[in-house]
């Protein structure tokens, strides 16, 4: 349960690419556990898992993100290693969304190797209140708007 | 000058449809001078003022605005008459962006019609170091990228 307890230290990672209130309402929920660090994703490594470019480059996501208010702080990805940034975090929690393709076992064991040991929570529904929920909504929304004129 | 006096209010207006860091910066300096209320264009106002339907509908877009650090608060504006917005939040300062197409004479006139009588400030300069700097860049950005695919 969440306890807003603000000495907690709250991972969460990803592309954050065009905002919308999915993004909003995951970093809301995660801030209840304590100080969010958002970890945003390195535009090389987000095209390698997305399959696309991101539309806003990583400088822009970051300067977004970090102006989110329930946002603590904010620093890019590791360009290499992924654990990198959890190592440089050490949260308490790790918050994932419903949709990240984490394996939480997999993941845990990999950060117990490096000597962390933080507890994993994951918000299990997503917010379906809003016209557009993902990037690529957003991004089919202009495809249908514009392609054509 | 700024003078972070946090007992004014400052107002702010506008569309905010796609969040880039245009706005993030607007905002940033906007809160500068006080207490940033911004009020949110309607749809329907939007799409007369700039001749297309904005991407995010007026609750995303709310709901996104009112998610960034810098603003105290975050309301819809009117449907009909933009001046009670201004009413409504009864601000010291109004805070133009450079693109605002307002004239400030003639807005101060009106508003000392209702009893107003707010400062006006224009951010004078464009941020230019972003690679997206307007929504418009953002759909231009998606349209080259997808609509021949």
């Amino acid at each position: 349960d969440p306890t807003s307890d603000v000495s907690k230290k709250v991972f969460v990672a990803g592309t954050f690419d065009i905002i919308h209130p999915g993004h909003i309402e995951f970093l809301r929920e995660a801030s209840k556990y304590g100080r969010v660090y958002a970890v945003v994703a390195r535009d090389s490594n987000s095209e390698k898992i997305k399959g696309r470019k991101p539309i806003n480059d990583e400088q822009t996501r970051l300067e977004i993100v970090k102006s989110i208010r329930y946002v603590f702080d904010a620093i890019l990805g590791d360009q290499e290693d992924f654990l990198k940034s959890v190592e440089r975090i050490n949260p308490d929690i790790i918050f994932l969304g419903p949709d990240q393709k984490v394996n939480e076992n997999k993941l845990l064991e990999e950060l117990r190797k490096r000597g962390l040991n933080p507890q994993i929570i994951r918000l299990r529904e997503r917010i379906k209140r809003w016209n557009h929920s993902s990037t690529t909504d957003i991004i089919n929304e202009i495809k249908k708007r514009y392609c054509n004129s």
